[in-house]
C-alpha cells in the first residue's frame, strides 16, 4: 500500500479528467471531491470511480457541458433536470441552492432528476454541514438487491445521508439501504476473511457471513432485513415523485450506467434560525458526551458518533498521505 | 384471543379517556386513533396502551386541557409547543398544519416540542396519504437502546415514518431504530420462541435470537447494526434542533413518562403539485409491480410492499373483529 499526498492525488485525478474532456474549471472541482472522499476512507467512491466516470466520459454516458436547468418553483421547493450532467457538480449546486431557499422559507428542498452518481453522497451533507446547514440528502439507484421475502433484485440501496454542523466536527451519517456493498463482499472475500455480521444468502438460502457466496448469489441483504428494504422503496418512489424522475424500475430498464437517470433530493434547514449558538452546542455536545459514557462493548472499546471515524482517517491521511490500491493508482495516472 | 368489533371497542377506549378526565371531543379522537391502530394490528401502541395513558391523564404527564401553540413561523416551517397536551392530538395538528404550509410553499415542515407519545407514528402517515400528501415524519424517544459499540442505553428508538398516497393502497414506512421492540421481546419469549432474526446480545455478549437473555441484558440490536444506531442519533438531534427541544439525553433526565417532553417533525408535500396523476400512478405502479415480480425466496412466498400488510390486517379485522388480549380488554372495559 502507498501512501499519496492529497494535492497529488488531486492533480492527478484532474489531468484524468481534463484528458477525458472536462473543462478546467468543472475537472478541479470534481477531483476534489474523489480526492477527498479517497482522503476520508471512501476510496470506492473516489479513487476507485476515476476509471469508470472517465468511460462514462467518453461514451457519453455523462454530458460534460450540459448543467440543471429549473424546472419548477413551488417556493420552499425547486425541482431541477439535471440534463445528465456530471453527478458531482449537479449535486453540488443542488445542495448550495437548497442553502439559499431554506435562508428565505425556513427549509429548502430541492430535487434533481435525470442525474448522474453523485460518487460520496456524504460529501454533501458535509457540504451543508460546513456551511452551517442541516443537511438531508438521498438518492435513488437502479436494482441491486432483492426486496425483502424475494431472492432476485428488485430494489435499489439508495443512499441516505443526515447531517449536522457542530464546530468540535460535524455529525454526519451516510448509507446505503444494503447492509454491506458489493466493494466491501468483493474486497473481504479477496482477503480471504469473513464479514463481521451475515451480510446476505448463500446457495442454501441460509444468512452467511461468508462474502463469497453472497456475491454470487447477489442475494445481498437489507440493513435491518425488512426495515431496510421498505425504506429503499419509500426513498425511491419519493425521490420519484419529487423530481418528476425515474424509478428505481425505470433507471434499471435505460440502462445508462450506474445511477444515470436517478433522481437526488437535497433538504436544508438552518437551526440557528430556530436556535440560539448556545442551545446548539448544548444539545449537541450533551448526546455526544452521553455516547461517549457508555460502557464499551468490549474492553478498552471506544463509543463513536456518526462521522467520527471519517474525520479521524481525514486526518490521519493529511498527515500521513492517502493509501491507495497500487494498480487503480496506477491506471489512474495513465489516464493523466 | 376474543375479536371486538371497531365500534365497541372505540366506545370502550372513549369511555375510559372521558372517565379519565378528557373532553368529549377529544376522546373521540383518540380512541378513534387506538381504536385504528388496533385494528391494524399495533396493538401495542393502541388497546395496550390505553391503561398507561389513562395513568398519565391521572398523575398529569399529559396536561389533557392544553394545546399547541406557535413558538416560530419561518414560513415553510413552523416550530410549535407542543404544552404536553395528548400526544395523538398534537401530533395530529401538525400533520394537517404542515400540508396547509405545503399547499403555499411546495413543502411544509412543522416541528412540536414538549409533546407526548404519539402512539402509532404510521398513524401520521396514513393521516397525510389520506389527504393525497407525501409525509416524513418522526420522534426522538428517551434512551431505550445502547448505541453501536455500546452496552449500556444511550440512544433512542427514534421512530421514523414515510408515506405516500396511492388510490389502489397507500405505500407506507413505519419503523422503529431497533430491529425488534420489547413488547416483540417480551411476547416471542412468553411463547416460549425464538425471534426469526437476532435481536440482541445475551449475556455472554454475543449476539442471539433467544429473547429472554436480550431482555435482561436490555442490549437490544439496533436495525443494521451501526446504521440504526446512526440514524438514532441523527433523527434525535435533528429534531432537537428543528423543535428547540429536549434531546433524548434531556427526555431521560426529565423522566416524564414514556416519551414525556419529546419533539416531532412533519414534513408534508403534495405529489400533484408537481405531477400529474397519470405520472404518479405509473411511476408507483411500476414500482409494485418490480416488487411483485421478484422471484419469492420461499416457495409460493409473497413479497409485499411496506403498508400491504397493515392494509390486509384492517380489511381482515373490520370483517371479523379486532382481535384482543384478554386480560387487556378487560383492564380498558374497567377503566371505561
Amino acid at each position: 500500500m502507498t501512501r499519496i499526498p492529497f494535492d497529488e492525488m488531486k492533480a492527478t485525478i484532474r489531468s484524468a479528467f481534463v484528458k477525458a474532456g472536462m473543462p478546467e474549471h468543472k475537472a478541479d472541482i470534481c477531483a476534489q471531491i474523489h480526492t477527498e472522499s479517497t482522503r476520508d476512507g471512501v476510496a470506492s467512491h473516489g479513487l476507485n470511480r476515476v476509471e469508470r466516470f472517465v468511460e462514462y466520459l467518453h461514451t457519453g454516458l455523462v454530458d460534460v457541458h450540459a448543467s440543471p436547468t429549473l424546472e419548477l418553483n413551488l417556493g420552499a421547493l425547486e425541482v431541477y433536470n439535471g440534463n445528465m450532467a456530471p453527478g458531482i457538480l449537479n449535486a453540488m449546486f443542488a445542495i448550495n441552492r437548497a442553502t439559499e431557499i431554506a435562508e428565505k422559507n425556513g427549509i429548502g428542498l430541492v430535487s434533481l432528476k435525470n442525474t448522474t452518481h453523485w460518487m460520496r453522497g456524504g460529501t454533501y451533507g458535509w457540504l451543508a454541514a460546513e456551511k452551517g446547514y442541516i443537511g438531508i440528502c438521498w438518492t435513488n439507484t437502479e436494482s441491486v438487491m432483492p426486496a425483502w421475502g424475494a431472492k432476485s433484485e428488485g430494489i435499489g440501496n439508495n443512499p441516505f445521508v443526515m447531517a449536522v454542523p457542530r464546530k468540535e466536527g460535524h455529525i454526519v451519517l451516510d448509507m446505503a439501504m444494503s447492509q454491506y456493498s458489493y466493494g466491501k463482499l468483493w474486497g473481504t472475500r479477496d482477503k480471504g476473511q469473513k464479514l463481521p455480521y451475515p451480510g446476505g444468502f448463500g446457495h442454501d438460502g441460509k444468512l452467511t457471513d461468508d462474502p463469497g457466496p453472497i456475491a454470487e448469489t447477489r442475494r445481498i441483504l437489507p440493513m435491518g432485513y425488512w426495515k431496510g428494504s421498505g425504506f429503499a422503496v419509500l426513498l425511491d418512489i419519493i425521490s420519484a415523485l419529487l423530481a418528476g424522475g425515474n424509478t428505481t424500475a425505470e433507471i434499471t430498464k435505460l440502462d445508462k450506467g450506474s445511477c444515470g437517470g436517478c433522481n437526488q433530493i437535497f433538504i436544508a434547514i438552518n437551526p440557528l434560525n430556530i436556535n440560539t449558538q448556545e442551545f446548539i452546542d448544548h444539545a449537541l455536545n450533551e448526546t455526544i458526551a452521553q455516547i461517549k459514557s457508555s460502557v464499551p462493548a468490549k474492553e478498552n472499546g471506544e463509543v463513536l458518533f456518526p462521522g467520527e471515524n471519517s474525520e479521524r482517517t481525514r486526518n490521519e491521511n493529511m498527515k500521513l498521505g492517502i493509501p491507495v490500491d497500487d494498480k487503480v493508482w496506477a491506471k489512474v495516472k495513465e489516464l493523466a
